[in-house]
């Protein structure tokens, strides 16, 4: 450890989304006064949607941003702390653990749960950023039902582009599919059964195709967009290619589906299991889903929850049974082996 | 089938707690339309609560009545249709699946999703039933917080007793554990972890004692309880023995922990696979709990969720989370083995 700690913890939890702030309720009502470490995108990407609608208890439906609010607020009263920083790295070889936040601060910690979420993959194109959450989104399942009766247009041409645009006919007038070159990168299912829908006329695919930019405001949405196109495939590299098309093309909404990427470059060099994407492997996910301790990691002491595990349910209400159960596995985790903080202040004095 | 179904639909699902109603909302918005069977215990055991204070949103607390209300009319106004009905019998050997109702009405469905719940068991004695969520409870979890301070009265003597009475010791001022023989039936960890606190003056253990009647009211919460001790064990088998002590005895919360019965007896000639208890065996519990399809049973098509999963974490967020996960499984299942609706009504069209 290169400075000295400016604290100690029970627990940790690195990430204020809906997993890490469902964790933070549960470990401060088990007073276990947790610190919770918001990074970059505070609140994680609920708050990239506007209005949830499918979160359970709120039948008028919630804002993103409120209803993460709601939960800082109910996790702060019980005794949690919020504080800004990233972790930059966990030395997992010592108990307690040693965190390293990119605020040059360092934290030791009997337990951690990482739930440090996964950004989605933008385009970085002019209107993306400004229109995210206005007809711009990330998640078909989150916003797909805003825009009943209005073409869309999805980018990517991997699984989650095929699923996203599947997802969507349910409320397009038309789904359009954009991708940068001839062939896609999603499974055989996913491209049979998007070409049925083709046949049916409720998808169109555009092959070869790239997003330029964005067109609307904030309060019209999305007005129309700017697409490149390139027999030869990546037209976005070859604009000065005579063969290469720019044109206009009216869609009500954009689904940006070119892939997530976990939040876990801090865990590579520790002794917890990461899959190739970075995912991170916990008991439940391993399969050992029976029961107690689903979320904990190779390392014990360390638990994971949230967008940092499941690559496929994606939802606030999943993310937070995680979180939920991250919390859980950490307290009964800490009883067992660390004991009670009044047990390890009591030794710490009989050392004296 | 023994009448004829009233109804076909894409979606049945069984219970109408919080695993139900998160599998409703879900289903609804893929626009299944499902059908909610709701049985003897509407909205589940969360009804029991009176201030719930850990599910995530509601930094004041939500009501349990409350917020299950509020998950019922997000799923209605979605789409789903909820009635009444306790399932007595499923065929899972057909295809659609026929469920037969205690009402005496038969359904087909093509996909199920078995939300049914497990029910706390409770002890009968008076006053219990009239005070159960005004000082008497079946979830330490849930309800320790609201007793601060007071004595505290724990029934049982397997693992659910000893871990409740284990965690009321954070709120407690003394937590009673009364059992009804001398032995315990709790793994010898929560055993001696309990002694350590029996030591500490934080619990008191009372052998062969078993719990008469509570006194109190819903204005005023429990006030007392009569007790029955026989050094024999079994005190309330034994009234009329000369050696049973009945007494009065103050404590201001009961905590009935003698465990909970999973409603899943109509599965038991299914393929779904039941542990011992009576639990779903679900792909996630059984270790596939990577990815897609966590809340398959044995059987295609029929998925499970919440409390009839679930024997350790048993909170709403996590029944929640498994309730959206049923529902997307369902979804996907849907999709894949029976197609969309309109495919199904135009093959019914073809083969006029």
């Amino acid at each position: 450890m290169t400075t000295e700690p400016v604290d100690h913890r029970r627990l940790i939890i690195a990430g204020s989304g809906i997993a890490g702030l469902t964790a933070a309720i549960y470990a401060a009502r088990s007073n276990l006064e947790p610190l919770v470490l918001e990074g970059d995108e505070p609140g994680g990407q609920l708050t990239l949607t506007t209005d949830v609608e499918n979160y359970p208890g709120f039948p008028d439906g919630v804002g993103g941003t409120e209803l993460v609010n709601n939960m800082k607020e109910q996790a702060t009263q019980f005794g949690a702390e919020i504080t800004h920083g990233v972790v930059e790295d966990i030395d997992d070889e010592v108990r307690p653990f040693e965190v390293e936040l990119n605020t040059g601060d360092t934290y030791t910690t009997d337990a951690f749960i990482t739930a440090s979420g996964a950004s989605a993959r933008t385009l970085g194109v002019p209107g993306e950023d400004d229109l995210m959450g206005f007809g711009v989104s990330t998640c078909a399942t989150c916003d797909g039902a805003f825009f009943r009766g209005e073409d869309m247009l999805v980018v990517g041409g991997g699984d989650a582009a095929f699923e996203e645009a599947d997802f969507l006919t349910r409320f397009a007038d038309t789904v359009y599919l954009a991708h940068r070159r001839e062939e896609f990168r999603a499974e055989d299912y996913w491209i049979d059964r998007l070409m049925d829908k083709v046949e049916d006329g409720d998808v169109e695919i555009m092959r070869n195709t790239e997003l330029l930019e964005v067109h609307g405001s904030q309060e019209g949405g999305v007005d129309h967009v700017t697409l490149a196109r390139n027999e030869s495939g990546y037209p976005k590299d070859n604009l000065d290619d005579p063969e290469t098309e720019e044109f206009d093309f009216d869609v009500g909404a954009v689904f940006v589906a070119i892939g997530h990427t976990p939040n876990t470059d801090y865990l590579e060099d520790t002794g917890v299991d990461l899959d190739p994407e970075g995912y991170v492997k916990t008991q439940g996910s391993r399969g050992g889903g029976e029961g107690a301790n689903q979320t904990a990691t190779g390392v014990e002491g360390l638990f994971a929850a949230g967008d940092v595990v499941d690559h496929h349910y994606q939802q606030a209400i999943t993310a937070g049974g995680m979180g939920c159960k991250a919390a859980m596995d950490a307290d009964d985790y800490l009883e067992r082996e660390v004991g009670t903080e009044s047990e390890a202040e009591a030794a710490a004095e009989a050392d004296d």
